[in-house]
């Protein structure tokens, strides 16, 4: 049986740890992990399966014999770097926003559309956070009841930005407990006890790009160009894990929530967590760590005809990113589609 | 010229302290404040214009004189205590939910609904805080674009829950941060890095109650049985000034946001934020004791023909409750409706 030797480049970031700590768990034939960082962390060490590995710098030099290549480092390597790991004969699956929306490039979700991955030319892209779990909780109603327009607010996690807003996030509430000044660190506002509604830059349209990769993402994702997603994304002092209130508007004519509640159950990565009697929802502090996308507070929008309201939390680390990312590569194993339509 | 003899009800509490400062700053003419509070709190004082005042105990016998009676100390006490009040003479006007529902009890916004308070028979009922700084937005939208549909996404604040929630949240925040084990003693989960979809109980419906008053109360208060509300409320670790991602969907065609902005800007009690080039726009932590409420990110939802996007915020133990209590009194005082119907 051929194994695999797989480079995670930015594994000393959040989501290259958390791509360390998946593909530990995962079944992937693995011959060799090769972890890669910026020149900063070179010599530093990381555990994988009870061993200590090497960060290696990531150059250009670092790709020969790599076959899958995580890239979690910034879109500024990706550009530099992918085009090297797919020259050096790897595939690249890149978590950052570079290529997600390159006609070329399939935008992959395992469970909703696994056949894209098929015909990459060497770089499949993983889609945006906020999306991945979106897409996940509605795509199997979407399949059913056809959604024509999203409405979605997002309280997301800091972590979603790193390594330095989780300690920037950290130091606000330890300065708030010592009665010291806030200063902020990473985002132009203070995050400690605030909402901040700016992710990513701001757009001429008076959108974010967060809010954007919502938009062109889940169509792309869905593969329906007449689906509506309208989009506000907002940063709350949570550390993981993003959570989303979500309003849709179906085509065809909902039935009960409890039988939504049994087909979201069934479907693939989605679990329902919903017995609002006993208090029981989807909340960002349990689901540190989980695979799965939670779905919760599922009710009928009694506003308008066919309308539903959901309340999805995932922890945005594993199958916001790293999740994602390494089921791609068993996608890619499982089916021989590594070398892809080079 | 006459002057009043004003009692707060709940005056150490979260509501009827911010009561007191904004009597402090009011032009009413008042002849005394007399504030009561529960019989564990009767001798404690509270501080007035430089004065200190001894707390009274709630009781049916304190409202002797009583000219107004501001009430924010729960639904019990309201319900208890009111009808009393207004025996005695005065006008009551509650905080809480006891009676906005009451199609005899006036629910009153000044700036949106003053007439309203014209015919009360002694009960105005002041709003839900998620409420009024929801309908304050959207009056000069609704006026002149007749507005459809709403669907909206809260971001509360402990202080909703008054001086417990905030202490709660104070104490999760230390715990953490010197590594001890965080125990919820007000919501039913830990508040602190979290995000609660559950905002006062759930009813058969699958929504909650807090839900179900932006519902009801934006209709009441706006007069407009058609008008449709979808709202989903979620408290976060925020202390104080409640959030809200706002969508609405107008019969008439929407202008411009420019245009927007000014129609906003001139409107009674709102604020125009909106800069996103230069980061600017509304965030919980700079509206603590302001009085108006602040929209930003205006833009137009690009999904529907007439839709825009909205985030609202106000100081919710400000305009949410104590000064559109006061404000309430100031009109009924400035019209000389104080006797109203009765």
């Amino acid at each position: 049986m051929q194994s695999y030797k797989i480079a995670v480049v930015g594994a000393m970031g959040a989501v290259g740890s958390e791509m360390l700590v998946t593909l530990e768990r995962s079944g992937l034939p693995i011959a060799e992990v090769v972890p890669l960082d910026i020149k900063e962390n070179e010599g530093k060490s990381v555990a994988f399966r009870g061993r200590s590995l090497t960060v290696r710098s990531a150059e250009k030099g670092a790709f020969a014999g790599i076959d899958i290549a995580l890239f979690s480092a910034g879109e500024k390597a990706s550009e530099l770097l992918s085009p090297v790991a797919v020259e050096k004969g790897a595939v690249v699956i890149d978590n950052s926003n570079a290529f997600r929306m390159d006609p070329a490039v399939p935008l992959v979700v395992p469970e909703v559309n696994p056949e894209a991955a098929r015909k990459h030319k060497g770089i499949i892209a993983n889609p945006n956070c906020s999306t991945i779990q979106m897409v996940v909780a509605l795509k199997p109603l979407h399949d059913r009841f056809r959604i024509k327009r999203i409405v979605v607010s997002t309280y997301q996690a800091v972590s979603g930005s790193g390594q330095p807003a989780i300690a920037d996030l950290s130091q606000q509430i330890k300065d708030y407990v010592e009665g010291k000044e806030i200063t902020p660190q990473v985002y132009p506002h203070q995050i400690a006890f605030n909402a901040l509604p700016h992710i990513d830059t701001f757009l001429d349209n008076g959108y974010t790009k967060e809010e954007m990769k919502m938009f062109n993402e889940t169509r792309k994702i869905l593969g329906d160009e007449d689906i509506m997603i309208c989009p506000t994304c907002v940063r709350i002092p949570v550390f993981r894990c993003h959570s989303e209130s979500i309003n849709i508007e179906t085509k065809k004519p909902l039935p009960h929530p409890d039988e939504i509640r049994k087909l979201l159950n069934e479907a693939a990565g989605v679990k329902v967590i919903d017995d609002v009697k006993n208090n029981s929802y989807p909340l960002p502090i349990y689901c540190k760590g989980t695979d799965k996308v939670f779905v919760g507070r599922i009710r009928k929008d009694f506003t308008i005809s066919n309308g539903l309201n959901l309340w999805v939390v995932a922890d945005n680390l594993r199958k916001g990113a790293a999740l994602n990312a390494v089921q791609i590569a068993e996608l890619l194993v499982k089916n021989n589609w590594v070398k892809g339509d080079k």
